[in-house]
């Protein structure tokens, strides 16, 4: 228990602790800690007591990137720190006035984003997007069960939940249309997606194996792929996805810690073939957390990434197979979850099925994105003894093209 | 003429001054710029003599960003003073003491970079892709000469000429296979490239202009897309290449800045059909750069950079059509460059078709890069009055896989 209020109560309590980068008007961006709907300014505590003064330092910055790069031992001691701060009365006094309101401050992106890679590890998602994509062909291609499929992002364009989405322009060619035409996206979509942040980095040539997958790992966040899909049509072969994916991605404010994920580890719905020894996983290796779409405030769907079939130790591990290195920061994405039924699927062109079947939204028939639609991804975990713990929420709003 | 021994014959002389970044042992790392065979050591000169002190303090950093972040009326402002400072025999005794031979420094990675973009620009690489991997079908899909088709690469795996490259390991399926094995890659290849590099960035929601493609980009590297064909053939559909291209990417010590190309600048191939308006260009918008690929010494081609179908400019406003912001040191490249003849093809693959119809090297049948091979890239630019001017180049060592 804790003596900060609201926290038993919250998705935020003591077993959850996600961090941020927040700042207050007129004071500089730096690290805190989530706590019920408060969040811990953890330098000026640190400096109170005794972690090592390295978190201190790190945490003055206004990014995670120096806190993520001091590795495991670290994370271990800050989590085990901060939980005896807000934990024992005894320290109340002297950090309650380091505790501050949501309300009252502004949320930065928590990273510096190196790479960001995008992967493909819905069975259900890459199976329906093939028989629309592909319907004469088998949903799935002939790579697609040995390895998790995936491609280089824009890191550059990677936002801040809140961010507005302003529609894209580009070429779009519609299949009976003879020549691509230039304007704003008129499929402009979603991708419900879990995103996974690199902390400790390794050197070009080496690999990181799935059971180190923790050693690297800092924590995952919300992660919205915003996506054209008339642009991405056109452009996407043989290259792989550009301008339809990469004008914004959206991620949440909060990065959540693995330390805090320890329950929500479950088997995978099962590989079948056999992945190449690389790729071999200690079971449990996915993960229990459970999405909900919501649009213009209106649950839409509610994808289950329990269901993913490639697990995130597999995409570090894939990623890294060829002596690539990762960097701190480095952010890869799960792909759109989709699960088997209609109401879990995680875009709007499976859950509309190409445009062709609209669905009901408040009673209005609806496809693609409209300007001016709001889009909210939140996602809860297992948590200890049956608990759910709530993950950083991916907000956006459509704004017309400029 | 300059008072530096040597220049006049250089193909590094006083129309040039490419930059880059050194250090002599146990000095930081800073800025400097090429003469002949020597490195001028900016920011102390800079101190001696009356440029923007904003100069002296971009030339004390490791890396090119800072002073290509300054802009075109800086960049513009350090060039006519650094001519200036080796062109008149005044500068010569205070100057001279900063001056360095490159044999007694370290050059390292001159530019820390953004996000990498990779093109498709050249219409016969494309074609002969299309034609060894799609043999069945028209050679460029239906898109190609509507926009340059490109994708993300990854930044973190661009390394500085010299380094040497591991051969990578990954999932190769052979057409002949009926599953994919692990191990080291068996086709290993390079793509003679050109690359270009961002100064002056842009805000989310921006789009660059063909027409203002040099109020944004610094100038050009040299840059060797290495890449295993049987890892992406296996791995690249969907979403494009990945684990075949991300092991390594090598760029030149040496970025050589647009204005030393004015006198390169030709008129494209021809554009047929007339791209959209946002890509329309005025001529002349190629480059007449030569490259040479060096294999193991033996000079195996010689890809024209004039040949390539899509402008550089063109690249840009594409990139930045949907809105998707440009940063200091973002990175792009051309493409492959080939020819329309054999011995102008950039790659093995063209030059071996597919390895199989091998080349001579030195009278031995050749395909694909074998342990110990050295690759060197070498450049040069039509300089003003008939003169060429050298690019820098790139140079990688195949080592075994470990």
């Amino acid at each position: 228990m804790t003596w900060v209020p609201g926290a038993a109560d919250s998705l935020f309590g003591l077993d959850n602790l996600p961090y941020g980068v927040f700042s207050r008007p007129g004071e500089p961006a730096r690290v805190g800690v989530r706590i019920a709907d408060q969040v811990l300014d953890l330098a000026p505590v640190a400096e109170l007591g005794d972690p090592a003064s390295e978190l201190a330092v790190a945490w003055r910055t206004p990014s995670l990137n120096a806190f993520m790069a001091t590795g495991p031992a670290q994370w271990e001691v800050a989590r085990r720190w901060i939980t005896e701060v807000l934990r024992d009365d005894a320290h109340q006094e002297r950090t309650a006035p380091h505790l501050h309101p949501l309300a009252e401050v502004q949320l930065h992106l928590p990273i510096q984003v190196g790479d960001y890679v995008d992967f493909y590890a819905s069975e259900q998602h890459a199976s329906n997007v093939g028989r629309m994509f592909r319907p004469d062909q088998e949903p799935l291609l002939p790579n697609w069960k040995h390895l998790p499929v995936g491609y280089h992002g824009r890191s550059g364009t990677v936002v801040a939940s809140g961010t507005d989405i302003v529609r894209p322009c580009g070429q779009r060619k519609a299949p009976t249309e003879d020549e691509p035409t230039y304007g704003p996206s008129r499929r402009l979509d979603i991708e419900a997606e879990l995103g996974f942040v690199v902390g400790v980095p390794t050197a070009l040539g080496e690999r990181v194996s799935t059971a180190d997958f923790a050693a690297h790992t800092f924590g995952v966040v919300g992660l919205n792929d915003w996506s054209a899909r008339d642009i991405q049509a056109w452009e996407y072969v043989p290259l792989g996805p550009f301008l339809g994916k990469s004008f914004a991605t959206s991620i949440s404010h909060w990065v959540t810690p693995l330390a805090a994920l320890e329950a929500a580890w479950t088997d995978l719905p099962g590989q079948d073939p056999r992945p190449l020894d690389y790729l071999a996983v200690t079971e449990p290796a996915g993960l229990d957390i459970e999405v909900e779409v919501v649009l213009n405030g209106v649950v839409v769907s509610r994808p289950p990434y329990a269901s993913m079939y490639w697990s995130p130790a597999q995409m570090l591990a894939h990623t890294t197979v060829n002596g690539a290195s990762v960097r701190t920061g480095d952010l890869w994405g799960s792909g759109t979850i989709s699960g088997s039924e209609r109401d879990q699927r995680g875009s709007l062109l499976e859950l509309s099925w190409g445009g062709k079947e609209p669905f009901l939204l408040d009673g209005v028939e609806r496809t693609f994105l409209e300007d001016g639609d709001e889009v909210a991804l939140r996602y809860t975990a297992r948590g200890p003894s049956g608990s759910r713990l709530g993950l950083g929420e991916v907000v956006g709003r459509v704004v017309p093209a400029t």
